[in-house]
């Protein structure tokens, strides 16, 4: 059986009709090397911007631009690359087709703008891959159980590609980027990150969901579910055999393996003290920030020696009003003492399934921080990753700190 | 039950936002009168020569631009036009909802970039009428029952719309156009040309096979079928009384009933000279031209005193030299004397059902020409028309004395 590649194409890389034939060149090389290849697209550079501007300009009240029409708008956008790109293939003489979100059986549930992938029919694709076509897929959309259009929101062509690849049994999947693959750190404030041969899945979902904007995590956690290999590479190099492959790991023993850093600003944390001691007052809280849409991303609780209780949450700024407002009306009604707000501050995450329970990692990077005199306001952990929130001025110190006392600049293995 | 009105609106009148937001505030206005609306609307102002553009752009070799590829590419535009006009008019307070082609089920034949419709399956379209909404249709494309997208090819949203109205029994088609109905003749060409307040059916369709630009043909072929009533009005005018009704007249009696004129350039007359006088000879001749493409418009045979055929065709300018070359191979084959062509040609046709036997009109035609010093280079004839082959050079003179012999400025009834 030969091999099956899915490579995606952002915004970026189909951006003008040269960059389309560009990608065309490229997609033809890899089918005349043999390979069954599908396609997956998004929107031309700024279409959906446009899209959006135009939908904007014909109504009043932003509310009456309806998801429903809303994505039925944007869809025009990958549909247009789709078929152009189909074009630029079979201009180089390979067989092309395309294939809407709809016509690919990529099914959805019926949440407009923002819709989930159930279930990927591939037959339509395996058939034209049959006869011998490439087959170029709309990025970003699908189509619901009522046969309605719908958009998958943010992430939404990497997560149609890795997807298309797991339904299809694909070898690899190739998303094609505007950066050389995934760093270390972001390189514009680490000077000495360097771009990673490999990382573990899990790694992978803990930076894209920590501010490394090179994938999102909803199309890892996919990759990493059905298992499919993603590599991630630059659209604007012709090093084929260069980029990211995020993959599963073979098991490291007991070594210390670190992975990178990541980082989001436009952090706030808010504390609130005095608070009655309940498990109710604390489910109070939560409660009315969830129904008000307030995101809350750490939580930590620290009773105090006088029976009250703090809590101290960590939220994106944007929703500091809400969430300052909402917790102002729980303290009258639940007895606290007062809400504090602390804005500015960037969230920046070490990232690395190898330190699994390894204290020394806190021990190592607190040293790091202390030396680089970095003031940290909270700390978050998950299984593979710790996150620092410090103020906003002092990221760029923070993350190359980090990245000189892991050592990460040096290339393991 | 209430009234339903199916309304067409064309490239110019959803050329920018604003324009769509007077759309929206037309139909809004309808459907607060109390009718049920479907609205059929074709791509923004220039989108569709954009899209062609950018096909041409990412190829090389026009043939690749294959054709459901440019059909894909192409229905992108009326995907943006109907949802955002959809958005327009929820923002007047008014529920809307748009469909695709493939959503309206617009079941078309599988020819690509001129595809013919088969059936319209209008259950979706009357459920979302039922529920009290607008429902906007994207024009000129429907769907395969392949599941594959096609576009109708010239007059295509007009047609999407008068096949919907016959589909839903509509009381009326509205289309909304650049102009304030069907004139009597091109008011540019004739200055006391007028618009027509009702036209026939039959009239209409050799009006618009005759050169009128105002409605396609094929268009005006369905609502003749199925006896759907089309208006043909401004969408730049509020006077939404006005405009054309194309409808089925009730029997003249023996009433001389002229309705108006239309005109073509562009045209060649070619003459066969010295053929054999033989049905074969004929056949052999059209059946090489109908191969090539070569679509003749009249044909005219006379047999002279020598026993010698003599076969004179009229075709448009762009088919002059194939259809030459072709003609000459047949003269030697056949054994023919000879080959000529007349260039810059126009044919102006005079429509009126009401013509029908009646030889008064050759008389009197004929008259005014020779009066205004027009010569004739060929004639045709069908039940409702004449068309007067003349040079380019007079086609308005010829115009404005047809009109002026047969009263057309004057309003009838």
């Amino acid at each position: 059986m030969s091999t099956l590649i899915v490579q995606k194409f952002g915004g970026t890389s189909v951006g003008t009709p040269e960059r389309i034939k560009a990608v065309a060149r490229r997609v033809a090389a890899e089918r005349r090397g043999g390979a069954d290849v599908v396609v997956v697209v998004s929107a031309m550079g700024h279409t959906t911007d446009e899209l959006t501007k135009l939908a904007a300009a014909v109504t009043t009240d932003a509310r009456t631009a309806h998801p429903r029409e809303l994505d039925m708008l944007l869809t025009a956008g990958e549909r247009i690359t789709m078929a152009l790109t189909a074009m630029a293939i079979r201009d180089c003489g390979i067989e092309a087709i395309s294939l809407t979100g709809s016509q690919a059986a990529i099914i959805t549930d019926g949440t407009h703008t923002g819709a989930r992938i159930e279930e990927v029919r591939a037959d339509r694709v395996r058939t034209e891959l049959g006869r011998g076509a490439v087959v170029i897929v709309a990025g970003f959309q699908g189509v619901s159980r009522a046969r309605e259009v719908t958009t998958l929101g943010r992430g939404g062509s990497d997560t149609t590609a890795v997807a298309l690849g797991a339904a299809l049994g694909a070898d690899r999947c190739d998303i094609f980027t505007d950066v050389d693959g995934v760093y270390t750190a972001d390189p514009r404030r680490v000077p000495d990150a360097r771009v990673l041969r490999a990382v573990d899945f899990d790694d992978m979902v803990e930076l894209a969901a920590s501010g490394a904007q090179v994938m999102h995590p909803r199309a890892v956690e996919i990759g990493a579910r059905f298992n499919v290999p993603i590599r991630v590479l630059s659209s604007f190099s012709d090093d084929t055999g260069g980029g990211t492959l995020i993959t599963r790991r073979k098991g490291h023993m007991e070594e210390l393996a670190l992975t990178g850093l990541a980082s989001a600003g436009g952090q706030a944390k808010v504390t609130i003290r005095g608070l009655p001691p309940s498990m109710a007052a604390l489910t109070a809280i939560m409660t009315v920030l969830a129904n008000a849409g307030v995101s809350v991303d750490t939580l930590a609780v620290a009773d105090r020696a006088d029976g009250r209780r703090q809590l101290q949450i960590t939220i994106h700024e944007s929703d500091i009003d809400r969430c300052v407002e909402l917790c102002h009306e729980q303290v009258e009604l639940l007895g606290g003492a007062a809400v504090d707000v602390q804005r500015g501050l960037s969230k920046v995450t070490l990232v690395g399934s190898g330190m699994t329970g390894l204290p020394g990692v806190y021990a190592r990077s607190l040293e790091a921080l202390l030396a680089a005199g970095v003031d940290v306001h909270a700390v978050g952990t998950s299984s593979v990753s710790i996150s620092f929130l410090v103020d906003a001025a002092v990221e760029d110190q923070t993350l190359q700190s980090l990245h000189a006392a892991f050592d990460l600049a040096k290339e393991t293995e």
